[in-house]
């Protein structure tokens, strides 16, 4: 893997050029770039959310900057499935050429113009399914279905001049999966008869041994729980999950109880889902929310968003009754999902909220109610199995996870030269069936952050996290433009800041001094006698309080 | 459980109040004070380290502030053991009264006092040991060995006129401890004959069903990870969980390496232990980490702290490349401890750092290289079964730890009625074999930040969050004191703000004209001018940028 950035030469004709632009070295905003014969093919443009080091940020893009001079060579955007983190970027992509055609299944794609159509964008689209071939400029491709924590999911092979590849998107083998509709490999080993090149294969699980149980095992898990809930019973799930609705509204219809969904997603996604025959809705299942109060509490399930805590979902907002619907004694809870790393001090106040209340809380923790979307390294191995790719590029994945799935490539016979550790933006060439790692471009995080997108930079993060943990003493001095005498303050003022403001009585005749030895200096710009307090302030809150908050000086000359 | 604040009844003669100080709805600063006929007693006096929602904070001390005129009556302090969370406060204690008695045995007391000599603390203090009693004013002790995951670990039986607390402290009930010292069940028997009026039960793993492994599971784990690592091993643990270090000693003698200590706190409390016969050091195993060097690289371990991702710690320092052990191919890394919820992103990215460096890393989510140190359910049943207590009172624990161990304790046998499920600063009394709930406190947080203790309030905080999330906006005006004039600005400086200073022209105009309207209505006051600025813009920058930083008008006169 090249730590530093190295220049790709110029892309020969007929070579293919493979650039992961998101999702190496952390769990979202995939996105990958292949590149021919001066045409560009994009697979998935998705978010990453941020962690506890990035305060305030709101979405994190991948960076493909380095596009936007070659936006018009763009054939098409390839969306393996609709969740976040392979289709939130896209509205930010279409707002710099908003003609790209998006190629992918018919659920994938309502729910990216359900996204776009936020940012009121109408976007060209391709409809595609599973056995379906395309040819895209010098790109031909063919999807298969593959299984995963939403429906209709594809992976895409690519066929080139250059030799073929197949990426996966995301996706698991649920041998007895609830639609049916299996991870194709059957397929996987009709393209690895004719040759894959390089295989892009989802690593998120890799480190997980064993095999991830079937999504089915949870149905009668649900069944039993609501099934002995005296009351009402709230279920939380990501708004996304069909299979796990489905599985709820039948638990609910079996149990004669009635379902109401909650939260504008939820509604959202389940309406689309619903529309198009991906969730099954027994008859007469399904009420309105407004409704549903109407109905006895051992009558009805609500189905809502919120498992990750997040503090403005319906979830939460019940934990701190702050919602319509107040929980209480003999209710029951059930977080129907995973407990994303990061979120488990959010999730866990949102649990004791709920249980103080009355309610009795079912999660992963203490009951079989989740199971993974990714596959583990039991499948993983099949996959490389049936497949026998010539070269391997672990994608989707902290480092840690695409070692772990480069590993078991090399368990199955494939040759560690053969396993690519890439970061984002490092430039890999196919042309013969062999790869090299050609170059690394020099990507970074794109922040969007209320309305802007791009303007946080590192360094205001630097900012934040110092203003979090120490807050601030601000400084503010009038002196005279002339005689650079001052006028009026020093006035200090300090917020989130440890101390009491009558500390400051002791540093204000050192800034009054330091400033009248810079302007006995003939010191008269203001932004030195700024950097004059900054220093005066600094030395003493070190020294004085062994602190180090943000110092804000301002000399103002009047 | 009481929501409101009430009062208490003055306590009779003859009567045992109890209050929980902390540790309830928290795992943290356990402390428990008990009272009879005009005396304390205090069981435990620990720390909890602070959440994400509680930036910059560095320490939370049990609201002990309610016994500072009660001091004089107070008996002593017991500690059940020597871990943070049940003696990290003891300090702070001591500066309001550096005479009270602390009672424990030999090891928890040779770590306080390690600890109070840092605050140049020289504390009284009495060494007990299980099956030894002790008189204190109105309170009967009688000590009892417990395990846990630091050795000589004690539960004590408190007698009082008004009858028989029995507090567990932290514990668990492996049956084949390393050193041989068992939970004493005997003991629970022949007081539960005698009859215990209250039991103060640990809830940290109630809602973890089954029985907690057994300690010495994790050695021949560790022994194969260490036999089959090709250069250094580093292993990360606790810094005072004697038995998992004894057990890398072991592994690592197996295999004819030697050991060296990381890190302050590891080094301190291993010397403590081994001194005082709790760590048993083969011959000629230790060596000092400054000749560690110049052993070969499949000669050596390394045992250094850190597990939980602190960034100061050896492990992160190793994972940034800013340690002097260089972390490479070959090398192996084993988390020999939990993963507190919170620290998981923090962890995530030593392990990806490490792996990144060539480090292989082992960890409990891909081997058994960890067990808890507390009872989980099957092993919290025992205890009820064996004990039989009249009253039981959940502690040490969030809310749902709480309510499953009152769970637990009902499935015995234990009538609802007689389960308590308290706060912080419930106020319970025991006469005749009776528990009433008979107040509340109102306690609250007590932040430790640098050299503050008590200084940081909630609203700090909030402005913390603020500050990190949003940054923050400056307006520095100056007027002329006679006729409100603006003279100079207004000035306007942000920080961690998501957008560019520019944009702040647009409002100048709009402070200086809502400065001249209120000057025009005779409107001098600084203070009320800063509110007019505020306003200004706040809703400018609110209406404009849908932004809510926090605002720091300034209005001077000159």
């Amino acid at each position: 893997m090249p730590d530093e950035i190295i220049d790709p030469e110029p892309l020969e004709p007929g070579t293919l050029r493979v650039i992961p632009v998101g999702g190496l070295g952390e769990v979202g905003r995939n996105m990958t770039c292949f590149e021919i014969d001066g045409k560009l093919l994009i697979v998935d443009c998705g978010v990453l959310f941020p962690e506890e080091h990035q305060p305030g940020v709101d979405l994190i893009l991948p960076d493909f900057g380095f596009l936007r001079e070659r936006l018009d060579d763009v054939v098409a955007v390839v969306l393996t499935h609709g969740h976040e983190d392979h289709i939130g970027a896209v509205p930010y992509l279409l707002k710099l050429r908003a003609d790209i055609p998006l190629v992918g299944s018919q659920l994938t794609l309502a729910l990216v113009e359900a996204k776009l159509k936020e940012h009121r964008i109408a976007p060209y689209s391709l409809t595609v399914k599973e056995g379906q071939t395309e040819k895209l400029g010098p790109f031909a491709l063919e999807f298969v279905a593959v299984n995963h924590s939403i429906p209709d999911a594809l992976a895409v092979a690519i066929r080139t001049d250059a030799g073929t590849v197949l990426a996966t998107g995301d996706f698991k083998m649920d041998q007895l999966p609830l639609d049916g509709r299996l991870t194709d490999l059957r397929e996987f080993a009709r393209l690895g008869q004719e040759g894959v090149d390089l295989f892009l294969v989802d690593s998120t699980n890799a480190d997980v041994p064993g095999f991830t149980p079937l999504e089915r095992a949870i149905g009668p898990v649900l069944d039993e729980v609501i099934a002995r809930s005296p009351r009402r019973v709230i279920v939380a799930s990501f708004s996304s999950h069909v299979h796990r609705v489905q599985q709820v509204l039948h638990a609910a219809h079996q149990n004669g109880r009635r379902v109401a969904l909650l939260g504008r997603s939820m509604v959202r996604n389940m309406t689309i889902a619903a529309d198009l025959g991906y969730l099954d809705v027994p008859e007469g299942v399904l009420v309105d929310f407004k409704k549903a109060g109407d109905i006895p509490d051992d009558k009805i399930v609500y189905m809502s968003t919120g498992s990750q805590g997040e503090p403005m979902a319906v979830l939460s907002r019940m934990a701190n009754r702050d919602h319509q619907i107040e929980i209480g004694e003999g209710d029951t809870v059930i977080l129907a999902s995973s407990l994303i790393p990061g979120n488990e001090n959010a999730v866990y106040r949102v649990i004791d909220g709920l249980t103080k209340l009355g309610a009795n809380v079912v999660h992963k923790g203490n009951a079989k109610v989740h199971v993974s979307g990714h596959a583990a390294a039991g499948e993983l191995l099949y996959c490389y199995n049936i497949l026998q790719p010539r070269n391997v590029l672990p994608v989707h994945g902290e480092y840690r996870h695409l070692v772990a799935n480069a590993r078991l490539a090399q368990d199955t016979g494939i040759p560690a030269e053969r396993t690519f550790l890439a970061e984002n933006g490092t430039v890999l060439d196919l042309r013969d069936g062999e790869v090299k790692v050609v170059g690394q471009l020099d990507l970074g995080f794109v922040y969007v952050d209320g309305s802007t997108v791009g303007e946080i930079t590192d360094a205001d993060l630097k900012d934040r996290r110092i203003l979090g943990e120490e807050g601030f003493i601000s400084v503010i001095v009038v002196v005279d433009a002339s005689t650079g005498r001052v006028i009026v303050g020093p006035e200090i003022h300090a917020r989130g800041f440890a101390e009491d403001d009558a500390v400051f009585e002791d540093v204000k005749p050192k800034i009054v001094a330091a400033l009248a030895d810079a302007a006995h200096h003939g010191v008269r710009d203001p932004h030195a006698l700024q950097q004059t307090v900054r220093r005066t302030v600094g030395s003493w809150v070190n020294r004085r309080l062994r602190r180090r908050p943000m110092l804000v000086p301002l000399v103002i000359e009047a």
